[in-house]
């Protein structure tokens, strides 16, 4: 399959039909059939084992739909002035489908992935977004070239020995930087950081999950 | 296996052993064996394939250790006043394993888990802890029995309808409620929360992760 992604179960199929990405088919129960009749897509009628088979979900939950990758103009890397999340190295496709959902509830409307970030049209990214995928926009850019584009935009970023983010004066505008996983964020993209920031540690915890953190720093960029 | 639980991969087993939680056995390959030798505990030497047979990953990493489940006092139910995290029926391991390094970085020490929650040494749990399972005090109770039992202590809860979260003035001890993944607080809990309050939506995402608000919100408790 190419170009084309899963989306799984009665609630993401009726945010799917709800946004603007292209359905291209739908397999369903027949009691979701039924009760969907009205979508202006069709719907084809299968069996439980039918759709067992098409699902990855170990309980498939009425219905499955194939739907198209939003083809994004290349993205343009000369931006508007907003606020921007900008992923180095995410793996975890549960982390990145939990960010497009902090994007999409903070009214970011876009993310950057770098080459290499895990895609985010995995099912597993697909389900964690919980219907945000539709809704945000997603590209995969050489983060370097990004910053190198965009020079007036500050980028802020997470260090250990970053500015205590509770007492930092935070731009509307810009990126917001979050590293890898287990690694952080990679020396080449450290250099494009020109606000290191930190979230106080007040306990002995290494460090904070990848989302969570996320979560934490775009609400004290939203929360002035 | 009762009283126990599976701890798993190199960095987690040495978190392990420098914490107070009693490690049962060691099962190992011959490299970290070696490197790890000046362990007080014995190391079982076992072979890749044994590894791979005793691991509940698909590539497990080097170490397994088996450790006793803490046994926490029968939970008095008179707490000293500090920060607490009550958890009403969180199922996602991932996120009760989350939640509980959340609450390692930030100082709480002590987390409340509804009876009915996801159980704290499920494999899952343990891994995305990070170690902080180690560190943290996890209780199962009845949750309004808590909450009767602490009277003086002002429970806060998060509801669409609560006080916008930026703008209330947060005590410095009490619990934090967090709710079921879909369902959020259950009707019983709500009837004890003292203080109802909400993180402010910016955007169209219809809710944020369960661990993603619990990191959010204790970090609005701290940051004062």
């Amino acid at each position: 399959m190419y170009g084309k992604f899963l989306v799984e179960g009665d609630k993401l199929v009726r945010e799917l039909l709800a946004s603007n990405v292209k359905t291209d088919a739908i397999y369903a129960l027949e009691g979701w059939k039924n009760a969907n009749n009205s979508a202006k897509q069709e719907i084809t009628l299968v069996s439980p084992s039918d759709l067992e088979r098409i699902s990855t979900h170990d309980s498939p939950n009425q219905v499955v739909a194939i739907a198209d990758i939003p083809k994004h103009e290349a993205a343009d890397l000369n931006l508007a002035p907003a606020l921007y999340i900008a992923l180095d190295q995410i793996q975890d496709p549960g982390n990145a489908g939990t960010i497009i959902r902090i994007a999409d509830w903070f009214g970011i409307n876009t993310v950057f992935f770098s080459e290499g970030s895990v895609d985010v049209y995995n099912p597993k990214v697909v389900s964690s977004a919980k219907g945000s995928l539709f809704r945000t926009a997603c590209h995969y850019v050489n983060l370097a070239q990004l910053f190198e584009a965009n020079k007036a935009l500050p980028v802020y970023g997470t260090f250990m020995e970053g500015e205590n983010i509770y007492k930092t004066e935070l731009a509307s505008q810009g990126f917001i930087v979050i590293g890898n996983e287990a690694n952080g964020i990679s020396q080449e993209v450290a250099g494009y950081v020109t606000n290191k920031i930190s979230i106080p540690n007040f306990g002995k915890a290494e460090s904070l999950n990848a989302a969570v953190a996320t979560g934490i720093v775009v609400s004290e960029f939203k929360r002035k």
